[in-house]
């Protein structure tokens, strides 16, 4: 048997997890701190809940099967259409607007080849059941909290509006979703490129030309305005925030404002995005229902940090290892172990009695710790115990009260 | 179309959601205080790594498919079939011992009419790589420090030994699957019922009289006796961990100590088990590979905190809502929220200028949020703030500052 992990899934060993939840905390933290609640559903949900809503795409992509009592079910393909239905099923119990927040992984068969997985965080924060252009200022103030909670110095919150694109006389009704869907590539292709699609998919030189030159050159209409006014109280920096009239997103649901961030000198793409959408959430409750939300994304994110060195030094929780001298000194290096976690430090007792001192300092090296403790039987005749600084390896004997000081304020 | 969610299957509301949030980050600090660190491994796996592991039943239990590619795949099981694969895979890169707490969920197609979950969150700590007493004996520090931090007073650590069962000369070999699984109900069914069900399975009146006689009267073998010492060593009150040559856990697999939790007052049984089981682990490594752990009961312990009333009051993060007394005065609403979030105090904005106020309330009551900061004409023009404290009703004139502090001390 091949002991392996399914292409396109992970495992996250104990390094890596540690950054994933430094990730997942900084987040809610702000999220919580405007008053965005926690909700979680089911990583399995009825087929017919979930097909037809993502296009032909999503149905292809989604893990479905019939469980052991012949249901046809699904695995949680995004957070919006098991919202849409928590929407519909608990609507008198949810305050409105109900602004949740939602981290849980999420299933595709994607391509592995491009790089893609086929079991990603998904992170997302939705107000729910307002139009208030207020809704849509404090997600952008969340979404500048949030970078800059975890430590991105130089990053841009791009916005437009995407009905901007139906008021471009130039552009036909039918041809609109084309339309928005080329635009979209002008950052990744450019503007010549995107021109020739534009002629390709029959529109004329002229007009391909104009159609392009009239959406560069949109100012921010008055909704954007107010929003941009109200974020602005909200304490956004000013420079931090972009109207980008040839931003697009590729979706087809958004109904007002978009939003994508992009961190400077991270270059596979945008970090996060969303927007305005009032016609999806309501699609179980059978009326309309407002909504304004954005998706960090969080492998991205993740990615950044690492690539920009940006995740704190002491991800690694435990402050040091009593390590054992020998067998008779045991009950020392367990009293030390058990006065220095009472005082509130995380400390790892070595597990094996017999092990050489070599053995044990590998094995806090291995494992990050930055301080370990020695008692042998001069430290236990004084009362006292070395104090090792793993990293410089610099030594010093000091007494419990001394080494709680030190390893409180390391 | 039924707007439902599948049976066994649960949506957590915010409430819910947070009472949960606060459960896993109580266990996670006690964990971490020893250095246990984060594993996750993905929810899919090949399915011929997980069948043949739990027996027939758990073969029947899982949920298992073909995905797109014609993969033969299986929703996690459990954690520890996992793990095994985790210790095979990279054993070059994992420390010895591995000390990892796992918090995932796993899907079983339960029988729903006895109150099961097919979807239940997994709580697992296991130190992997060494039989040293003193790993058995920490994994009975972290349960003590675990449910005490969880606020619950009156509970017991139950330990026994499972190789005691062997020892029983009055046993055959043969027998002992069914002894082990007959005494483990010994709680449940009572004394009487046991002896009924093993003169059943074939056992004479006397030999079976003799049989439990013997088990009741065990004292503590040496290895127990050493691990209980150094638990002592660890700080655990010696009147919470009890010998009981009774407890027997159904579970084949292990191969020392055997743990159990109850708490007191709580009658649906225990709230977690585990113990030793050096000869699983191994399974994909193709070595032995000894281990000790814990499973906590994630729905019980909430279940029983709930009944008992542990759960912290200000579960809800947020302090206050701030209200919009009018269009005109959004601006200081949205000042005054703005600067209390920056304090460092959950702040919400009311996200609609044109409510009533009454709704306004009722929408800070709804969601638990204790203050309300209502900021009129007279006050903008005093440059002061009326804090209200919703459960009481009373409120108050003060300036921003002195608001802040008295939520900062709220």
């Amino acid at each position: 048997m091949l002991v392996q992990t399914l292409k396109g899934f992970r495992d996250f060993l104990p390094i890596e997890s540690q950054k994933r939840q430094y990730v997942i905390n900084t987040l809610k933290d702000v999220f919580s701190s405007y008053g965005f609640e926690p909700l979680e559903t089911p990583a399995l949900e009825y087929e017919e809940i979930l097909t037809g809503k993502y296009g032909e795409e999503g149905d292809k992509l989604m893990y479905r099967f019939e469980d052991n009592g012949g249901r046809r079910v699904a695995l949680r393909y995004d957070q919006t259409v098991p919202l849409a239905r928590v929407i519909a099923q608990y609507q008198n119990e949810l305050p409105s607007p109900f602004k949740r927040y939602q981290i849980q992984p999420v299933w595709r068969a994607e391509n592995t080849q491009k790089g893609r997985f086929r079991e990603f965080l998904q992170c997302d924060i939705d107000t729910v059941g307002t139009t208030s252009p207020l809704s849509d200022a404090e997600i952008l103030a969340i979404i500048s909290d949030s970078y800059e909670a975890l430590g991105f110095k130089n990053f841009k919150i791009l916005v437009n509006d995407r009905t901007i694109f139906s008021t471009i006389t130039a552009v036909k009704v039918e041809e609109l979703p084309m339309v928005i869907r080329t635009i979209d590539k002008i950052k990744k292709i450019g503007r010549e490129k995107v021109l020739d699609e534009l002629i390709i998919n029959g529109i004329s030189t002229e007009r391909a030309t104009n159609i392009i030159q009239t959406i560069e050159t949109q100012k921010p209409p008055v909704n954007i305005a107010n929003i941009l006014s109200a974020a602005k109280e909200f304490g956004i920096p000013d420079e931090r925030i972009e109207f980008v009239p040839t931003l697009a997103r590729g979706l087809d649901y958004y109904t007002g404002i978009i939003i994508e961030v992009e961190i400077d000198g991270y270059t596979v793409g945008s970090v996060g995005g969303g927007g305005r959408y009032d016609n999806l959430i309501g699609m179980f409750a059978g009326r309309q229902v407002p909504a304004v939300g954005f998706a960090f994304g969080f492998d991205r994110i993740t990615e950044a940090l690492e690539e920009q060195k940006l995740f704190p030094e002491n991800l690694v929780t435990t402050k040091a290892l009593v390590t054992i001298f020998s067998p008779k000194l045991l009950d020392n290096a367990i009293e030390a172990s058990y006065q220095l976690r009472a005082a509130g430090i995380a400390t790892e007792l070595y597990l094996d009695p017999q092990a050489k001192m070599e053995k044990q300092l590998k094995y806090a090296d291995q494992k990050g710790i930055p301080f370990v403790i020695i008692i042998g039987e001069d430290e236990a005749e004084k009362n006292v115990l070395t104090l090792k600084t793993l990293k410089t390896r610099e030594q010093k004997k000091v007494t419990l009260e001394e080494a709680l000081k030190e390893l409180q304020s390391a």
